[in-house]
């Protein structure tokens, strides 16, 4: 029998879901030293707590986090609350000792991050934030190709991560579901929501931004909020748009918001290097579109990559080639590789550190969108 | 606390761990009237199947199905074998009054086909076959689409299933995972396990076949045999390729072969009617295209339907719009109904004597292609 | 000063159209042996032919198309009359020693096709059919990939023209625009229509058809005619679909059909090889699907080639890399190669003798639906 | 006898082909008050001149410009100089009351750009800018969808043009076809040459913009040039993206490069309103994408418009639905309506007054790259 790895879950709403779903899902599809366990799920709010354990096989709840990290049959803390819950969670679950898994953006801001990196690193936990994307396979085998150095030097890279569900000025902006929308609980609007993604993916594949230039835009200024039932000024931003420098000399272009029309979760991003370029685009994210200079010229074009085969990354774990799997399996491969870094002594990424980065760009982004100028992350 | 259906599953290959794990889903996402519980794995070969029932949490293993279905403590029988197993253990399964779930095509032919129907049905016993690709959300909005009409009359139906993964005559023709090359144990070659396929959606979406006209071919005559290790003559179909008059007097084209380079799974259907034409794709199965002449004239084009939204079928128990699932979960979606269909009385499709339609389809075909004339299926 | 070509044309319709544009643009954009001259346009209707020739700059028109064939200042006879008169118009501006371009199909049948044949062979005179699509960019490019041996073994071809302008029952069946709908001009429906241009595409990239089995539908089995008034029985095939065996050993699957709602001028054919396959898609008709297995293996996917580079077929004489044509210089090009043919002495095709190879397996498509056979083309 | 209008070009590169190809198609497609006439070419280089008139059938040659614009047989200057060449011809010719079509980019910037537009409008003569985009027929669409108010509010505009053409640092800068690189000859880089379509088009299409904010990059630094064969510093803008706000609230992103690899001549748009949003690409310039909120929900989707129907803009004038025309009709077309211009007095756009607001955010963009600030274009 393997060692069980006992997971203890803050939160229940979608993204609590997804990890739930991941934990169940990585001992069966991957070979792994430990066994994941969900130990506990842990909410202020019982009978939806009571369900939500029930529905994912928790073996018990708990209504206060606080209990719950001192805990000793918990090995894991996850955290999947709002943002602003993150910094006090992971600073005191790191002091009890705990593995730390954070939903990203790690933290409100970078002061708040850099409490937090401190507070892991100090204790000495295993800790990583949920950049979910870098574990879809065409995103991974990206990443591949870039380390290869198939793309050679890189003049431009631009993402945009489009969404459509705030147009209507009758969605309210917080309570339960729309936190998202509320500035006290997530900090910033697509900044810190969509872009966070983008830049994490970014730096990732292409290294630090030397400097960003950003606009933001708050399209409707006013919305009623869900639980005061009061009309109130929206903090958020609606729309962020911004250039960068990456400290490799190529250009960047980022862009996203919740305001157009046509776009669910349209997360795309490309990357021109002077051999090949690559694109990626999460509406059909087993794609990844590839074109390669070097190849014969009168058939040279873009590929259209169906990333299906066992040779493409993390997808050997899974069905044939030609057949698909699904958004939820890049939180899978995250659990999985989380837990192959535990016995392999190479913690996976993105560690606390490495996401502080980012929010250092969030940071940034803001600053420059507050003074009009060009700002360099503090990194 | 829900009441359990016990599950005994026959065979471990690739559709053993698809249903396998379609068991463990399905109540995550679903609410079902009874909790699906993986009972008994049962095959001859004691420790891989010792391994699959670990992986998959099965409480039990057996070495021989016939104690299997004696079960009492098993109301499921599913069978995952071979093709040419499929009959012998419906029968006997349902003489002991076990539900049944049987892998595609239902038979080796229709004449085994129809004793597994009146087995089931004499028996009173709850049966299906996994032809999972109605489960698709794309492929069941198309048929909600034509069920609304929005097509109109009826003209062409064509689909394809075009792969690639037999061209090399290195490749041997039995054995282990490769049972689909062998005769014997298959029946058929692209016939009963790609076309089965497009025809049973066909026959779903557009109603029975009048008359159909084949021809297949075997493009590597020879080829040695795994087990064996003797190079015998290949007895199945590479490719087929038939044309059909629906009832409905609309045309079919229908293509299937394993020697379409370039192509993993590439199932498709697309079907034109007076007012409105749908197309899909399992390669993208997320997409539906769909056409509409009443649209304004200077706007009309082909709709790409992102099928991801919470009122598209199935997608409302899963995340959110723009948000894929995968391949596999056309077998939780099944899982879900079947046990819905327990519940409602109203028996989950196909059943076995839906399939029934399909396999005669088959056997026209191949009837067809041996006589080089037209075939009304027997319907 | 160039030496000129003095072309005589019948027939002021769509073709005539195509073709006076094709004279003209010619010599703008490669550098030809000859220079093209509008020399005559001919037609009974004497307004409309007049506004046509002065529309195109026509240096006089005729009436009577056997006076035409009698000028001496008339180099070549361009016939783009319906289907029913090209045999005799042919047959005699052979025997006047005229060069002869002749619209597609060749001729009502074979047997017509053979007498026209016969007549250019014996009077030594130059002879093309305009088989346009041969000369889009991407297709000539296709032959070429096919011709360097990148395909290797040919295992599938499959090609469709699909169309739905006649799905309304409103819509007469004759007269003016409409003769294609007339049995009496046309000779068939799609068949000869469309299915003759996938037809010499297939023969032309993958040689002769063996044997070929066919289904045709009318599926509105009365219209008016728009020149009598009444209603009478449609003697068109509205849909016709085949499946072939080339003399190669590879499989055909082909379609036509004017009911397929949501294309409008859809010619699509794929090939499927040992090493490689090749898509094209006249919808877009400056693409060229290109799948290579050859490529390394987790970059491996179809390239979306756009053929517009100056190494691309006939490109280079257009404009920069990226900026397409348009239909209307498919018979740009084939006027240019005509004019090269003359110089170089070596035809330019199709010849009547190759478009007497498609003529034969019309006429056994025709045949086989009627017979409900396998009927192999009498070549 | 139509009348006819009598043209001058100067220059004979690559945009002295397009424009003769249009006067010569205009007629034959469209019915005009006034039929073109190729009166004469002018150039420096004798033998090129000469072999360009006879190709295109200009009916003089003239060394000249000074000369030609006096000639009285002359009415229409056409300017297709490099760019610094524009603002001294243009205002000697509507001195000379001559009509005066200009190649985009109007001028070297706005200083120049509003002497030409002072001049002509003292003259009063017919003045037009070669923006052509606007009149590739999917983008005239879409200016329609816009006028009509289809996508309601709007809240992004996102444009590109992406080229590779220049990532070779062997290309040299400068001399015959290569102007393009020369500062001293075209103003700018890409910012001129590729972003000026982009702009037009934006403004044309959402209005103008309010404020602008850009960063450009040259990343070869050096080049050899061709005439003077010196390796000297490049002093054009390889890359451009700038960020800015539309006068009506919506956001605007913009880029272009020579240095994305994979992209020949990739210009695309997409604006998103608050019911609906439009994408065009000009690889696939036939295609205007469309998606509408207000469709109904479970078959909403991006809507692929093939823009060849008769009723679609200028499609009328060509073929049948579903047959496409090439990038050089933009120019056909606006050469027609120029001359339908002419004739109801309602000139067609843009003049030189139009192509003014376009050069003013040209300016504003290198100011704003070279101080790092916003910068709102003088207008």
């Amino acid at each position: 029998m393997k060692k069980p790895l006992n997971v203890g879950m803050i939160g229940y709403g979608f993204m609590g879901r997804a990890h739930s779903n991941a934990y169940r899902q990585a001992n069966r599809f991957f070979d792994l030293p430990y066994e994941l366990v969900l130990k506990a799920a842990c909410a202020r709010q019982k009978e939806p707590l009571q369900a939500f354990a029930e529905r994912w096989g928790y073996e018990s709840t708990a209504s206060d986090w606080r209990a719950l990290i001192e805990r000793k049959d918990v090995d894991v803390i996850d955290i999947c609350t709002p943002n602003h819950l993150h910094a006090e969670i992971a600073i005191a679950a790191a002091a009890q000792g705990k593995m730390i898994l954070c939903e990203k953006p790690l933290a409100m801001n970078g002061v708040e991050g850099r409490r937090m990196v401190e507070a892991v690193e100090k204790a000495g936990v295993a800790n990583m934030v949920w950049y979910n994307y870098r574990r879809v396979p065409a995103v991974t085998l990206a990443k591949k190709l870039i380390d290869e150095g198939k793309l050679g030097k890189i003049f431009h890279y631009r993402a945009k991560f489009l969404q459509d569900w705030t147009i209507s000025p009758e969605l309210p902006q917080g309570g339960a579901g729309l936190w998202r929308l509320d500035v006290q609980a997530a900090g910033s609007g697509v900044t810190g929501d969509l872009l966070a993604h983008c830049i994490d993916t970014a730096l990732w594949l292409n290294g630090d931004l030397a400097s960003v230039n950003a606009m933001t835009e708050t399209f409707i200024k006013e919305r009623k909020h869900n639980l005061t039932g009061k009309v109130e000024k929206v903090g958020i931003d609606d729309a962020c748009a911004f250039l960068a420098r990456f400290k490799n000399g190529s250009l960047a272009n980022f862009e996203s918001t919740r305001y157009a029309r046509g776009h669910k979760a349209l997360y795309t991003f490309e990357i021109n290097g002077e051999h090949a370029s690559i694109a990626w685009d999460l509406h059909d994210l087993h794609r990844l579109q590839y074109f390669d200079h070097r190849d014969e010229g009168q058939v040279r074009g873009w590929r259209s990559i169906h990333v299906t085969d066992g040779d493409h990354p993390y997808m050997g774990h899974w069905w044939v080639p030609g057949l698909q799997i699904g958004y939820e399996h890049s939180f899978t491969h995250q659990v999985a590789d989380f837990v192959q870094g535990l016995a392999s002594g190479k913690p996976a990424e993105p560690t606390f550190r490495d996401a502080l980065r980012t929010q250092a760009v969030l940071d940034a982004i803001l600053q420059s969108a507050a003074t009009q100028r060009w700002v360099a992350p503090e990194m």
